[in-house]
């Protein structure tokens, strides 16, 4: 790689930002919050809070900081999430048992790496290198700020005591948008990303396909339509679900998304206020693929895959709506489309038909870092266009975020599609 | 559905030719040999009989023949494989437990069946409804005399006193062809089901697609070719492969192809005719998706996708080498592609790049026939081409078969492409 | 140990009936019944026949006849148990994916073995300590007849069809005994084996206990007394049950004895005759040690201790009643004690309170042999008494079975006691 | 019940010592140490605090305060440890999800209690039925006190920074007495609760055994007698180990005590000071039982039985030695023998060879306390003797403690005994 110099006074100031709001994210939680991990997928914000600062201190201050001191020698062992290039590293199932370091000391460790950073940016000028990782490292970093906020509700959602993590009023959700289908004709797109900003690899290498015509919703799927599926016997009708799909379904004795309760004849669901009446304008979250899928079924319809999508959004919705929720917006829950917002954007992440696989002209990265994505590509699924948990500069109409199927831990929802009649 | 009388003199014969061949492959076996499931996805051949009798006993004569009797009032429970709409079944990691009824008892449920259905043919003409169905239940008998193949070898192969099946000699199997990359020019394809013909429903519909350029090997790679990839510490390193495959080596402790022994300091293989030093030049077989990929991976490459290798199959081997193995061979092992055979069609299944999902208009069967294929479209690799254990009229360009990535009692094998410099 | 020479006429036809007895057991069933291990204590039948093989043929011929050739160089992998002494063996949980060697091949393993047993027999004067292992082969072989017989009933009363071993009819089964207390005084008592019998290792030594007087019961619990305790929410109520018992009632959603089916109103149980109405006036049997205890903490009693089965026993039934049924009768069913037959011995092996642990002098047998017992006595309850799968001169007053709490495929039944008011 | 009136000053004293004591284990603790349950068996310190709260709450104040208000509505659902008649409670493996109450609300639902049960002693004479409550909420809170420790060590002792508890000096460990034998002559003996004091239902009835002449040792075994047992091969030899033991060695890879590592060519251990060198004259702890059974006969030496135990140590060291370390000692470690302390009482529980069941005339308390100690009597070992972690008072030569044989979080240790020559 050339090393050009780069001379980007924003991206500093990007840097400050972005860590001043993962902690921002952090401040109602009490110090033993930051330290459980219920379930695998789920880490303790703490860990978050240590492994996205582990980040930068191992891939910038030590490969390009001279004489840099590590803050603490077991570090990189306790805060390494899965990078085998970068040696040993405790096992994921056990990041909910260290007790040490604490919050304080993790939050320490925060300000001596953003010191010895701000210090290295400013005493000498960025190599191309050097920038290209350390926007990894930010954009690294909003990743994990969507975590956190995944995570926290998990943890307080699943307390039976449904603890609210801040005492928000919650907008009025009005009367969503009538449901119509937008129409995309067939042709050869360009899909993936072009130009010059930042992208992830799984984004590249841009490239050509073929679509025939279709037709994809105007709006995500809302909790009152996917009431009318429950309602409807869906959760008991194999006919409705793949095979591996209606397995877990009966295994886990699934009746309804997560987060939700039948309490008193009538549907709660946890947001982050406590435990509230449904929304039924709200867009429906935390499904999984298989539940997506079963709906889209039971409608004679389908997901789109994820070009689809992404053909679309760029026609139809370009830019993302001033009325669609994101994570600085700090609701931290979906509302209704208003205001004509198609949802492309924000809101929920949308499950697409497509599996995650690498692009033809995928090129993986060398290096530790070439292990960010590649090595996941395989029985996950592609979800596309962020997540009112997703910070609003993050987001891509080329971004791919990808889960396995039975996941819904994060606000995952519905659109559907259709080819044109 | 129409239902236009058909005369096809030709599908009673192949009926009896298809019946009679799954007898064929069960005659060397003991009675012992018919009734184990050493491994949840290896069904006993006993199993196999029978449920491929009761398919056309339930699909064809229940719904068909006026007055017909059942066989026997439990064998629907017992033999039904996954067909929800037909009623309980027994667990599929019971049918290593049933024996009773015995193999004599099953082969006169066929010889009852086979009467049955033969009256019933030549008793009335043929709707075209019942046509589809006994089309279906033949081409279904053969993708279960391929099980029947793989399975036999897993339960022989797996017994420490490694018993052959048959003492056949082996061939000759002379040097492979010199590798090579056959071209395919950039442009909108068709892919999927043409014409009238049979096919599964996961075939359809036809449809276009666009390609980029690209090259793919002129034949599978061979057993030596494999080696090098062992001598390298392919299976030490994970940088060649997939995260979750990197698990599977770790977890199973996997060393070589499944069926590979390492004895006198030199690689063995178990195949049919017992255990025998492993031929250098025959294709690599008995491997999952994840040795597949990280294989290309080592050598800087990559695996087809589905329609690449459709495409390229079309383009340069639009007829099955007759120099090619297949079920009707009784080899029952691949061998070395000779006579300028590139090894598109019989010798090994070749994992591709893509995931077995729908096509744009695929469109489910209604009834119990829809859940054939389409329930089963997660998290598994599309297979393409036929193996040594697939009958040579069974097979087509346009095939689709599929497996979760980790499985290997399968004869799969490997063939490399890469975008065109 | 001292060389003693032996001739005991009377071993040589033991050996001979007991192997013959072995393949009497066998008659009845299918080559395809021979192969199977539907749970991991089941063994297969032909595992059976050549395993009891594998131990005269390992500890016998090859240690005391000189020259002797092994049948087949790889059965000692194949066919040993539990040895560790012995070198490497099959994981038990594969014993029931080995077809071959085949039924037909394994009657051939015996029939040599025993021809070389035979000779070797005839040929030379017995050595004590030939003489002892021979005589644990006998034992050992008897054992594995009473596993035969349930396991056989395992494997087919597990099939849905629920097929028949025989035809026997079934013998009337009158009304049991009233149920009365047997008194047992205070006092020290003398148990484990005394005299010059035979004994397993783990009924030595013979040693003194002190007993407060107690009572225990006249005869076994019947199955119209154990469905009094099911009507009266037995399996429900959570009082009745040890911890564990308690979550293995649950977590495999346990209501009655192994083998009960309710049907159209009415319990029914399978026996090897096929499934039958339920004998009420037959002892209860196939239960768990947490059922026993259960049904006992319900009556407000207990289970005798193994000592307090002991010396109960040889106070009032020093003798095998001939009215009890033991394997050679070949019902392998128990039946109502008739004509005064207290049932210690024979019909069902009665769980006791004591869990199985070494005796104050327990003195492991050197070398493999001494892997019989010892390494068994943790996790494990007593059995005392014999069923009607025990031969009858194989059990004794102070012979001690024993298997884990939650295992229920043997004829286990119940006894109960109670401090003397 | 009878209600006579208790006046006894002494346990409202005690009761507030104890309630002291269990907060002071917890100073050192910062909040996140408070919430983690590495494994099922050790409980988040927070969980012990305020079960042992509802302990007093639910069984004292809710049954005997007329109008009593329960602190908060959902900590019976939470802190209810297992009792079934108190109706639903939280999974046992979910200890460690639950964030809130944190630790302060914990604190102060201490508070509230200790508050509310003062007055409520202070008020009213005791009924005998509240004093007998009382005093076993009082002992309730000592097990939970041990189990404080134990599980502090386990959590912090399993991150791999291995942080100290606190930075007290070792104690200098002095040589141990040399080792001998003291004997024990045959005999009828008494074992069990005698007399007035408290004592829990499971040391009950008290009874007379029949015990032959053996002898035990004069101390515990100590660290560098096992490191020998280790050099031996112990660990490699499956002829010194219960078969469940053996197999426990293999699938964890066991090869020395908990908390010892081997650093640079030595052996180390962490304790509460953090890793330090191995103590060679402390008695070894945790241990399982697989492992003392296999020293002691890689010894040709066995454990003492309970009762064994329990003669010698009333015979032997009829008093607690002052030379033995208790909680009260704060070292939360064991230390030589010095003083001539025989170390029956204090510094590691010794495992017995006795399994735990209860005795001849145990009779379980109606109702849920009834609870506390007879549905566990399976598949444990009974353990006696009392460690560093238990409190001086709460000590008895009947004592029975038990845990299942492959645990090792406790301070257990081995004496080992034989028959007398």
């Amino acid at each position: 790689m050339e090393s050009t110099i780069v001379n980007d006074i924003d991206i500093f100031q990007r840097y400050q930002q972005i860590r001043k709001q993962t902690e921002v994210i952090c401040e109602p939680l009490n110090p033993e919050d930051y330290v459980v991990q219920p379930v695998e997928q789920v880490s303790p914000p703490k860990w978050h809070l240590a492994h996205t600062t582990w980040f930068f201190e191992t891939f910038l201050l030590n490969n390009y900081k001279p004489g840099y001191q590590v803050f603490h020698a077991d570090y990189n062992y306790l805060f390494n999430s899965y990078y085998e290039s970068i040696g040993k590293r405790a096992l994921r199932t056990d990041r909910g048992n260290i007790t040490r370091p604490g919050v304080e000391e993790v939050k320490e460790y925060r300000r001596y790496v953003d010191e010895h950073l701000l210090n290295f940016l400013s005493e000498s000028s960025l190599s191309a290198e050097c920038y290209k990782v350390l926007e990894i490292g930010i954009h690294h970093e909003q990743q994990h700020q969507e975590l956190l906020v995944t995570d926290i509700k998990y943890i307080l959602g699943h307390n039976p005591v449904f603890p609210a993590y801040f005492d928000k009023q919650p907008e009025l959700s009005g009367n969503p948008l009538p449901l119509e289908f937008l129409e995309v004709p067939e042709g050869i797109y360009r899909v993936g990303h072009q130009g010059t900003g930042f992208c992830f690899d799984n984004e590249l290498s841009c490239h050509q396909i073929y679509l025939d015509a279709f037709r994809v919703m105007n709006r995500l799927i809302t909790n009152s339509e996917f009431q009318e599926f429950i309602s409807a016997g869906g959760y008991q009708k194999f006919q409705y679900w793949l095979m591996e799909g209606w397995e877990w379904v009966k295994s886990n004795d699934i009746k309804a998304p997560l987060y939700w309760h039948y309490i008193n004849d009538d549907w709660h669901a946890y947001n982050l206020r406590g435990l509230e009446s449904l929304d039924p304008n709200a867009p429906v979250t935390h499904i999984s693929f298989y539940e997506a899928d079963a709906f889209a079924r039971w409608k004679g319809l389908r997901l789109p895959t994820e070009f689809e999508w992404e053909v679309a959004c760029k026609m139809h919705q370009p830019e993302a709506s001033t009325a669609a929720g994101f994570l600085e917006d700090g609701n931290f829950n979906p509302g209704a489309s208003r205001n004509g917002n198609l949802q492309f954007l924000g809101d929920a992440w949308e499950w697409t038909g497509s599996p995650y696989r690498p692009y033809p002209g995928f090129d993986q990265t060398e290096g530790a870092l070439g292990e960010y994505n590649g090595k996941f590509m395989i029985n996950q699924m592609v979800l596309r266009g962020g997540s009112c948990a997703t910070a609003r500069n993050h987001i891509r109409h080329t971004y791919r975020n990808f889960f396995h199927p039975h996941l819904r831990w994060q606000f995952t929802g519905i659109r559907l599609a259709a080819p044109t009649e």
